[in-house]
């Protein structure tokens, strides 16, 4: 049976981590900056420009009233949905992000949310990224997925009814992809 | 170390046997009904009322006018909630209900949330009660359970962040209290 599972997480909860670790356990393809790859190619944007683009909910006023067509990010999100819709069709993977959860909500998915308290995240966020404000910059991402999510789908960013299993990272990234894999493998059975 | 589970559940989802096959599972006590019991002999209301006014989130306008002190689901709450700090100061258990995880905030303990689509737990609800109208018993059930929840505490029902773990119990009762029971291990480790 194919086994699709999506996975929606917080900014520097590890969720990345724990879809890869998982994908790893179960031998499925793992899907996440590739996903933005394709997309790129799809779409006919540069790789760059989609990354950049990727969580900004819409384009600004101005370039938007240039356009006669959908705002960029809108187009991009069609475009990814696409690419996400392929891969699915395609066989058994792991999918990080990109709304991947509600984009094949036709689909039977194992939906996964990871997060963890602030404090957690910003241990990590320091570690990996060399900017002047962690906290803010944190803040920024945190506001930045949620605005994304609520706007390209119709749930609520967090919502524990839209997902089969949710997580604290807490508990470890390995013990997690543990629980998930034990979880997903009862219900694909 | 001292393990506390408390488990938040929707009606019908199959929570409670989630939390029983767990502190079997872990060797740990169980509090649900029990706990109830308790409070009515703390509180000095019979176990019958407690059962009954346990879900509502206050008493009606016209029963308040007559009272001087707090009302009668205030007071129940306020000695529930005396009962459950009670029970985890004396040892690990499981807590089912009650706005456990909110009364024990300031305790590290593991948090669950169980639920479950809408007509899954309608089929539970037709094979334990005999009423006339169970489309119209479970919604009664979910508006009560979520409203006394936002109204004791501060989080809102149903909220993943405010969990170390959720779960949607279509993955089975047993996988599910052995996906928490492995994810406790780690957390209390």
């Amino acid at each position: 049976m194919k086994k699709i599972i999506t996975i929606n997480h917080e900014y520097g909860s590890g969720g990345r981590l724990i879809g890869k670790t998982l994908a790893e356990k179960l031998g499925l393809h793992f899907y996440d900056k590739e996903l933005i790859a394709l997309t790129a190619q799809k779409s006919g944007f540069t790789e760059e420009f989609v990354k950049e683009a990727a969580e900004k909910k819409t384009a600004s006023l101005l370039y938007s009233l240039y356009m006669t067509s959908l705002p960029i990010s809108d187009q991009l999100f069609l475009a990814q949905s696409q690419v996400i819709k392929e891969l699915a069709a395609e066989g058994s993977c792991v999918i990080v992000g990109s709304c991947a959860d509600y984009i094949l909500r036709e689909e039977r998915c194992f939906k996964v949310f990871v997060h963890a308290p602030r404090e957690v995240r910003l241990k990590r966020v320091k570690e990996e990224h060399d900017v002047q404000d962690h906290r803010e910059f944190l803040h920024k991402q945190d506001k930045k997925r949620t605005a994304y999510y609520n706007y390209f789908t119709q749930n609520k960013w967090g919502n524990a009814l839209d997902y089969t299993l949710t997580v604290d990272s807490q508990i470890g990234i390995n013990t997690a992809a543990e629980c998930i894999a034990r979880a997903a493998e009862a219900f694909f059975a």
